[in-house]
C-alpha cells in the first residue's frame, strides 16, 4: 500500500478518545478481577450483550440531548434499519431479558464490563468510549434487591482497598417525584420544567446551595457575584415552591423570608410518603446487615442523570480530596451509581418487570485507585538477550526460549544489532532487570555475560562499541550456558523481581 | 417511560451479533489470561486502542468489498470527517506507533484482546462483531521477529493444551508475489487479476486442487460434475501459468499435458528467489529453536486474506477432526494468522516501517477448547436463603452476609417469596448446592435448616406449601445459625464444590 498511496496520512485519534499502555491496563485489569469476584460470591452470573443494538432498541434516556443524534452514535444497516452503539449498559441488559424472558431465572442476577460509547462533546476527562461494570437484578420487586445492591457496592469499594474513603448515597425517584407533584410540577405539561428542577438539583456539588436556588429561580450566572460569563436560565419556580424543594433535599440555605410549612405540603403528596416508607425500609435493612455505619446512608439530594429510573437511586461517592484543575482540594467524588427502572424491560413486554442496578465507571474507579496507590515500584520488562553476532541468531533465540521456557519473560533484540549502545538503551527503556551477552569467546567457551542493569544501569548508555564494553563490564558476571537460567533467578530474585511458572506447567 | 410509550417494542438483535452467558464468557476469561500469560513471557507489553477511528487512518484492506461501505461500519462525526469501527486490531496498532514514534522502544513490541466489526453478510458461525488476541513487533526487519511471532503462537497452542493437535503454517507473500510476476501478472495494470488468482489460492481448503485449478482458469461451477448452481469467473490463466502457479504452491494436480519447466520459471523471479531465501532462513531458526518438530512449517499454499502483507504469512490451523454441517469430518481449520506489514505504519510516516505480527481468532479458539473439553462437571451456582416470613427480611440477608464474608457465593430469594416451590425451581435453575431454610419455629431455636440440593434436588419442585415442607424434609438437616458457615463449607467440600477465599481477605 505505503507504494500505491504516496501521499502521508496524518496518525491522529478522534477528539473524546485515548489509547491505553500497560500502565493503565495492568491495575484496572486486576481491579475488574476483584469487582467480579465481589459480584461472583453475591450470586451474579456473567452476561455480555453485543456492542451494537437497533436505535429504538435502546430508547433514549441520556441526560444531555444537545447533540445532533442525541449523545448516541447511529448509523443505517443495509435494510434501512437504525443500529447505534450502545450508550450504556442497562438498555441492552433489559432488551436480553425481554428477548429471552421465559428462559432466564427470575429473578435474574447478572453482571457484566464493557465500553459504552457517547457522543458528547469531549472535554478533559470527558470521553466518549468509556469503561462501565453493572450488575442487576431483574425480576425483584422488593427493595431488599435495591438495599443489597447498595452494600455490593460497599463490599466492592472495601474489596479494592477503600475501606473508610466511600460512601453510597441513596435517594428515591418517588421521593423527588412527590416533591414535584407537592408544588405543583406534576402532570405531563409539566414535564420539561420537571426536568429542569432535577438537573438543578443534580448541580449541587458543583454551584453549591446558592447556585442551586438561583437554577430553580430566574436562573445563574457563571459567575454570579460580577453577574457575568455565561447565563444558566433556571426553572422559574416562586420563592415558596424553592423553599419546599430545598426543604425536601434537606439543603440548608437561609432565605429572607419563611413560606408557610414546607414540610406539611411534601407530607400532601402520595408519592412523596410512599417513596419516604421505601426508604425507611433499605435503611433498616442496611442497619441490620451492619452497613449503618456511615458506608450507606439516605441523601435526598442525589438525582441521578437518566431518565429511566423509577425507585430508589443510588451514588457511590468516593470522599477523600484531590485537587482540582484550579488547585482547590474538592472531594473526588462520584464513581457509579444506579437505580430501579422497572420500566425498561416493560417497553417490550407490555408490562412492568420490576429491576434495579448498578453501574460503576471504571476509569474514574481506576484513576482513584491510582492517586491513593503508595508502592509506586516499577514494574520490570523482559530480560533482553543483545545480539553481537549477527549470524547466532538462531542460538541467541535457543538462548531465550530457554529462559522463556522457565517462566523468565526475555526476548532477543529484533533491531538492528550494529549499534550495542541502542541495544543496551533498549533494555533500559523496557526496565530490563539485566541483558545476556554472549561473543564469540563466551560462545567457545560455552559461556553468557550476564549483565544486572539493575545494579550497573548507569554506565551502559555510554558504552557504545565492543572493545569498550570489554573493558568496563559493569556489575556483570560469567557463568555457563547450563547454569543461564539458574544464575538469572537468582538474580532477579535478589532484587526481589517477580518471575512465574515454567512455561510447560501452564499446559492442559 | 413504560406509561409514556403504550407501544410495545419487539426485543431483538441485529443480524450477525450475538448474547453471551457464563457458559461463553468463564472459558473465554480462563483462555484469554493464558494467551496474555504466553505472550508477556515473550516479552509483549498490553496495549489498547480505541474502537473508533477516523476512515482513513484505517485504510481499505479488507478482502470482501462486496458491501456499500465495503465491510466497515461508518458514519460521520460533528466536523463531516468519516469515523469507523475498526475492523482489526492491526491498522489501529500502526495509527498508534506513527502518532506516538520518537516515545516507543523500537522494536516495539504488544499485546491487545479486542472486539473488532465487519459490516458483511452474517451467517452461522460468521458474525458482524467479534474479538482478536494480536501481539505485535514493530520496528524489527528482520525474519527473526516473524519466527519468533510463530514460535509464540505455538507456545500458546501448547499452553492452552492444545500440544500435537495443530500446526502454523508459513509462507511468504514475496514467493507469491514472484509466481505473478513469473507468469507475466506484474504491474498496475494486473492488479485486479493478481487478487482472483490470490483468492482461488486461498479457497484450496474449500474447493480442492480441481477447484483451485478452474478458479485459476475459466472459472468453476458450484457443482462442477454436473456444471450447475453458482459460477465463478476465474482469473482467465492458460494451462502454462496455471502449472506454474499449482507446482510454487506445491499442490499435485495431473494435468493433460506438461508446459515446459515451471521450476525454472519461477527462479526467473527475483522477488520469488528472496521469499525462498527468507522462508529458508525462517525455517532455519524454527529447527535450531526446537520447532522443526511440524509444529511449525513452511506451505507455499498460505494466502492470508489481508492486503496489507508483505513478506511472511502464518496461518494457525487446528488439525482435528470435526463434523462439518452435512456430518462429514473435516479438520477443525484456521484459528488465526497474520504476517509482515511493513508498509502499514509507513502510510502515516512516509518511510516503510517494518512490523509483524499475529492474530488470534479468540471465539473461533474458545470453539475448539469446548470441542475438545471432557471435563464436563457443571458449575454450581450460589447458596440460596429462602425467604419463609417476609417481615423477616434483613434477618435473611444477616444470614447470607455471613456466608459471603466468608467467601461462599450466597444470595436471598429475591422474587415474590409467596410461593416457597418457586423458591425451590429458583435454586435449582441457579444449580445451588444448597438451600438455607428457616421458618418461625427455627429462629425461635437460634436454628437453620440446610437442604442438600445435590443430594435431594428431585423431591424439591413437588413441595409446595410449608406443612408439606415440614414432613419431607430430604437430604436436609438443622444446625445453629452460629454454625452455619462451617456446615455449608462442610457440605460445598464434601461435594468438592469450590468456595472462595473470605471476602476480607481481598480488602487493600
Amino acid at each position: 500500500m505505503a507504494k500505491d498511496k504516496p501521499t502521508k496520512l496524518r496518525a491522529r485519534m478522534p477528539r473524546g478518545f485515548a489509547d491505553r499502555g500497560p500502565g493503565d491496563l495492568a491495575p484496572t485489569r486486576a481491579m475488574l478481577e476483584t469487582i467480579r469476584r465481589v459480584y461472583e460470591l453475591y450470586g451474579f452470573e456473567a452476561l455480555e450483550t453485543p456492542f451494537i443494538e437497533y436505535t429504538d432498541a435502546l430508547g433514549k434516556f441520556l441526560p444531555d440531548q444537545d447533540r445532533p443524534n442525541e449523545g448516541v452514535f447511529s448509523f443505517q444497516d443495509d435494510d434501512e434499519q437504525w443500529l447505534s452503539l450502545r450508550y450504556d449498559l442497562t438498555a441492552p441488559l433489559a432488551r436480553h431479558v425481554a428477548e429471552n424472558f421465559d428462559k432466564l431465572p427470575k429473578p435474574f442476577r447478572s453482571y457484566r464490563a464493557g465500553w459504552v460509547f457517547r457522543n458528547e462533546k469531549p472535554g478533559p476527562g470527558r470521553f466518549r468510549q468509556f469503561m462501565q461494570f453493572d450488575a442487576d437484578t431483574v425480576g425483584a420487586p422488593t427493595v431488599a434487591a435495591d438495599a443489597e445492591i447498595c452494600m455490593m457496592m460497599a463490599d466492592t469499594l472495601e474489596a479494592l482497598g477503600l475501606a473508610g474513603k466511600f460512601v453510597i448515597k441513596v435517594n428515591n425517584r418517588k421521593v423527588l417525584d412527590g416533591v414535584l407533584e407537592a408544588i405543583g410540577l406534576g402532570g405531563d405539561e409539566n414535564a420539561g420544567r420537571r426536568l429542569t428542577v432535577l438537573r438543578a438539583l443534580d448541580k449541587l456539588d458543583k454551584v453549591g446551595p446558592a447556585g442551586v436556588r438561583d437554577l430553580l429561580g430566574p436562573g445563574r450566572w457563571e459567575n454570579p457575584e460580577a453577574k457575568s460569563g455565561d447565563f444558566t436560565k433556571g426553572a422559574g419556580l416562586e420563592p415558596a415552591q424553592i423553599a419546599v424543594v430545598l426543604h425536601a433535599v434537606e439543603v440548608a440555605y437561609d432565605e429572607d423570608a419563611t413560606f408557610g410549612d414546607p414540610r406539611a405540603k411534601l407530607e400532601a403528596s402520595a408519592q412523596w410518603q410512599e417513596g419516604i416508607a421505601e426508604l425507611d425500609e433499605i435503611q433498616n435493612l442496611f442497619v441490620k446487615a451492619g452497613y449503618g455505619d456511615g458506608r450507606v446512608k439516605l441523601d435526598f439530594s442525589v438525582v441521578r442523570g437518566l431518565e429511566y429510573y423509577t425507585g430508589p437511586v443510588f451514588e457511590a461517592e468516593l470522599t477523600f480530596e484531590v485537587k482540582d484543575e484550579k488547585g482547590r482540594p474538592v472531594r473526588f467524588g462520584s464513581v457509579g451509581g444506579g437505580g430501579r427502572y422497572d420500566g425498561l424491560v416493560g417497553r417490550f413486554r407490555g408490562e412492568a418487570v420490576p429491576a434495579t442496578g448498578f453501574s460503576i465507571g471504571v476509569s474514574r474507579l481506576a484513576s482513584a485507585l491510582s492517586y491513593l496507590k503508595t508502592d509506586a515500584a516499577p514494574e520490570f520488562g523482559p530480560v533482553v538477550v543483545v545480539v553481537m553476532d549477527r549470524d547466532q541468531t538462531a542460538h541467541y533465540m535457543g538462548l531465550v526460549a530457554t529462559l522463556r521456557q522457565a517462566g523468565i519473560r526475555a526476548e532477543m533484540y529484533l533491531g538492528n544489532p550494529k549499534n550495542l549502545g541502542n541495544q543496551f538503551k533498549y533494555a533500559d527503556r523496557r526496565n530490563s532487570p539485566c541483558v545476556v551477552i554472549q561473543g564469540s569467546d563466551e560462545r567457545a567457551n560455552g559461556q553468557v555475560q550476564i549483565k544486572d542493569l539493575i545494579e550497573g544501569a548507569k554506565a551502559a548508555a555510554a558504552i557504545t562499541d565492543n572493545a569498550e564494553w570489554r573493558e568496563s563490564r559493569p556489575a556483570q558476571f560469567a557463568c555457563g550456558e547450563a547454569e543461564l537460567v539458574e544464575k538469572v533467578r537468582e538474580l532477579l530474585d535478589h532484587h526481589g523481581v517477580p518471575h512465574g511458572a515454567a512455561l510447560g506447567d501452564q499446559r492442559g
